[in-house]
């Protein structure tokens, strides 16, 4: 169960004009269940997207970035698909000529090119993509393409997530209605580095292309890159921008005022769907948000809320409603920061402050510490008394059913 | 229970010439409970340590550190006193002059100085030391001091460890039999970096005080610092050696012919301590090697290995005897090595080939996979396939106790 979240009802995940997405039940791993989305962009929609940092990044990765281009030269994208059930990562140079075929397969039956698509991939790693069951799937997810399809899309992409994960808002610019919409999954292997396990955001604004790739680093540094469930990097975490340019208005580039206002909207969807992923942790039973400041720099004070997020003894602490503090602390002092003065370090949770002067503050009482970790959402707030600079991390607890889930995950 | 690890018995652990141990329970935290530990050593004992790098470190690791002096100034070291159940961690300034003051005790009683006492402390961090408690203990100390004592003072300084962990061997120098005999303690908040959570062993061997400072950082390095169980660095880390000269024979300096005979036996004692504290490590039910080799460096082979031993994901895997081996790759290029090419990396689970060319080893069978994951001791070796250095790191499978542990821990 997730904390404090509700997938949003479909009626309140407005369609993007110039996006269509199609659901089939391809049994790629298992029987039964939705587990292959197309999504059709209309033509001269762009798109922008920010990929996984580890080194075994997966063959569909690999083909994404080739197919993008570059921000002068980009890729004319029309449809993006995505296949649960195999991650198709750790699969060599046989894994990059399946998800070729895949696109090729997509090209062929709404005539396009193979480089104008996009593949994405999530689920078991060194296993090898089923390419017959995906193509055999296409014609019923091309025949189920509908603009209305956000909320089944949403569930398409689900691995063990417990609940979909989708969001929805609408901005006025310059008179016109602006929609953006996103989905996303993950709930484990969650610790993005560029993007999250699979994250889709499309509006209808238009966008230059330069304007684009800003916002979806933007929009990620702000969201997924701020999230942590257990610390690890995905193979294949991709996180896609999307704009159609069909609610009509004039481009917003890198100069227009309206720049802001867009960018924070598609940043705020990115946030709720990042912020969803932890909430559906696997196994979480809390909402931690570790807000650091005072720091030298912006990457110290994310080094610091990374080390307290990631710290087993911290998340296990906060499962158990324990306030065994002396662990956050700990953590701090293992962020790597050479120079850092304890004594100068103050340390609340939620508005009871714990530690200063490099020690247990003396007007702090067990009671009021134990009070807020009984709480399912808890702030710990790190002031590091160095600097200007300020950042946040969102993570969950780590209870029984991670290590239930993880041991059984295959089975 | 530990994966394949028995303490010795008492009668294996050979006193050395010159140390006396005592053990007292002085209600530290828990009634009855053997939780105070005083170390005797004769008059020109040598001492040499190193401590943890966790920024908040204990105060008494601030003090051991002034009071160990320098390698060309060093303490007339005399005394070790160790406490459990608490670890004036996150203590501030009067953590520092609590541990001062168990120094002092202990001089008084002993006819020494402050400055001559090494204070130790493991536990609960951001909780006051309780100096009358240990104060009231040290009389019932120092009547049990006795060179036989190394088997009750490996319980004494136990916390969350299932057994006591010791080591004894006995070497020749010279014609002289030369007796190393060590404990430790430590079973999570285990990712040593420079000791283990606290580590002691002791030679009859004279040995200078410059070797005995080289001694112990090579020591350390190829022991404590090369195992992980949850990745935390504790506040308290610390790894001492001693050199009485009891013995007798020609003093060890590092242009000796016997220094390498007398450090690598010192280092087998660490080495065989290091590994203990990973068989009992929180909840472990395997033990688990991972050797890198085909590296650009020692560093770099060190952080694929702390990569893979940190892994949640490789952990649960583990823990559930499942071969998901994917998950090991996803480490791999989680490690941090940016130019790492990984078509040129191969992995075996013991003898078995489980990946090479970017993929799946075409010749791997799943069941080749499970029958070695059923096994309590596992190898995992990875060569990097870009150069010559090789390292090793020694960790433990992540299971439901782990959790049960840390989040019951001061309950």
């Amino acid at each position: 169960m997730p904390v404090n979240y509700q997938t949003p009802v479909a009626s309140q995940l407005k369609p993007v004009r110039g996006v269509r997405l199609g659901i089939a039940r391809a049994a790629i791993r298992k029987l039964d269940r939705k587990d292959l989305l197309l999504i059709e962009l209309a033509a001269g929609a762009r798109v922008a997207g920010v990929f996984t940092r580890n080194r075994f990044c997966a063959a569909p990765v690999q083909v994404c970035q080739r197919h993008l281009g570059t921000t002068d030269n980009p890729g004319e994208i029309r449809a993006l698909l995505i296949n649960t059930g195999v991650a198709n990562a750790g699969t060599g140079e046989p894994g990059w000529l399946a998800a070729r075929a895949t696109c090729a397969a997509v090209a062929q039956q709404l005539s396009l090119q193979p480089e104008q698509v996009l593949p994405f991939s999530t689920g078991v790693i060194l296993e090898p993509l089923p390419v017959e069951r995906i193509e055999a799937g296409l014609p019923a997810c091309i025949a189920d393409l509908d603009a209305d399809h956000w909320f089944d899309a949403a569930h398409a992409i689900m691995t063990t997530d417990t609940v979909a994960k989708a969001a929805s808002r609408q901005i006025d610019i310059g008179g016109h209605t602006i929609t953006i919409t996103g989905i996303a999954k993950g709930a484990g292997m969650i610790r993005p580095n560029m993007a999250t396990m699979l994250g889709f955001v499309a509006t209808d604004a238009a966008v230059s292309q330069a304007a684009l790739a800003r916002m979806v680093r933007e929009a990620a540094d702000e969201s997924f890159n701020c999230v942590t469930v257990d610390g690890d990097t995905s193979t294949n975490d991709s996180f896609m921008l999307i704009a159609t340019g069909g609610a009509g208005g004039a481009e917003v580039d890198e100069s227009s005022p309206d720049y802001a206002l867009l960018a924070e909207a598609l940043t705020g969807v990115a946030r709720e769907l990042a912020q969803a992923i932890v909430r559906d942790g696997e196994g979480a039973t809390k909402y931690i948000r570790i807000a650091v400041e005072g720091g030298d720099s912006r990457a110290e004070c994310k080094a610091v809320g990374y080390a307290i997020a990631h710290s087993p003894l911290v998340k296990t602490a906060f499962f158990a409603s324990d306030p065994n503090l002396g662990r956050i602390l700990a953590a701090i002092g293992n962020a790597g920061i050479a120079d850092l003065d304890v004594s100068r370090i103050r340390m609340w949770l939620d508005d009871v402050l714990v530690s200063c002067d490099g020690g247990r503050n003396p007007d702090y009482r067990e009671e009021d510490g134990a009070r807020v970790m009984r709480q399912a959402e808890i702030t710990i707030r790190v002031d590091l008394g160095r600097g200007g600079a300020i950042a946040s991390v969102w993570t969950c607890d780590f209870s029984y059913d991670y290590v239930k889930i993880n041991a059984d995950y295959r089975s």
